[in-house]
């Protein structure tokens, strides 16, 4: 039986990644954020959403440009509290021990110890009420070379132990259902 | 060290989910969708990315509506089915034994056997490339009454088995690494 629950954000489970930004010298700055997603594939595309009053809300607005930093168990702890503290107070790559590296195009850091960068350029931002939204394109990616699998020349995201944000709860990911099109390959339904 | 990887959507873990839609009798349909996320907390609104060429696509087109049904792992099956085949070929609820049932606000049909379905507006459409973005908002939540707990009236989406997507494969929650906040609170940290 359904009942019925007031209009609200609960479509989960979510990515939970580090953002940062900032190009200049002590701008640079990480926010956490789990309203983001990929909006389209050729070109890659993705988006975060950002409250006006936070302190990488005027960073992005200003630079155009921002790195979305996949999230590993490892980086939960500093996940969470990037999330909470404010750069205004603090610079969080020192406070949390990350290593701000360079990008290939955007000049924005990425964080070292992220498995996986993606490097975005801000081509919209739309207001829609509490939050406005960046609309970006990924402009290159830089991937942790050990994940990289020696002979297909893969990246291996899920051997990274990646982290997901469910309803106000980080998780680590858990045992794997299937693949995508499992469903219709009979070999795979007869494992 | 940091290999550089061609532009491409790979922010992951994200959700996944089956998209129900269709107003008129014979035209409902089923779409999964791992390009959707939360773009705004107030008012509630989400997207998701369709290709022009899904048959979903045009339904939605002209009802300007859909709801956005989680998935379990109860439904990783039917959801990988519904990803790969079309409804120009198949009536999917009738094939995955999945239930259509009424909505409070759209026209377009709910999952029944989904813990949480989202009844969302079309707002705006954008052209992106490969994908349509539809941006809407959520007009009404429709949850599994089994799953609100009695005495605080919170929905414990936790405990209905979640299930992410993660570079082409559907996986299990696994354990949890802390609530929203733990890194700054003492006895959290403490445990």
């Amino acid at each position: 039986m359904k009942e019925s629950f007031k209009p609200g954000t609960l479509l989960y489970p979510l990515p939970v990644v580090m953002v940062s930004c900032g190009t200049m010298e002590g701008e640079k700055n990480i926010i956490t954020v789990a309203w983001t997603g990929t909006i389209n594939s050729d070109p890659p595309m993705c988006y975060i959403s950002v409250r006006k009053s936070r302190h990488s809300h005027s960073i992005i607005s200003q630079t155009k440009e921002f790195v979305i930093n996949l999230v590993t168990e490892d980086l939960a702890y500093a996940t969470d509290w990037c999330g909470v503290r404010s750069g205004k107070d603090y610079d969080k790559f020192r406070e949390m021990k990350l290593t701000p590296v360079a990008g290939q195009v955007v000049k924005a850091p990425l964080i070292e110890e992220s498995p996986l960068s993606l490097e975005c350029k801000v081509v919209e931002v739309k207001e829609l009420g509490s939050h406005d939204m960046f609309i970006a394109e990924v402009v290159a990616v830089d991937a942790e070379d050990s994940l990289i699998d020696k002979t297909t020349g893969q990246f291996q995201l899920n051997h990274a132990h990646p982290v997901a944000y469910s309803h106000g709860k980080y998780f680590k990911l858990g045992e794997k259902l299937g693949s995508f099109g499992y469903s219709v390959k009979k070999k795979a339904r007869k494992k």
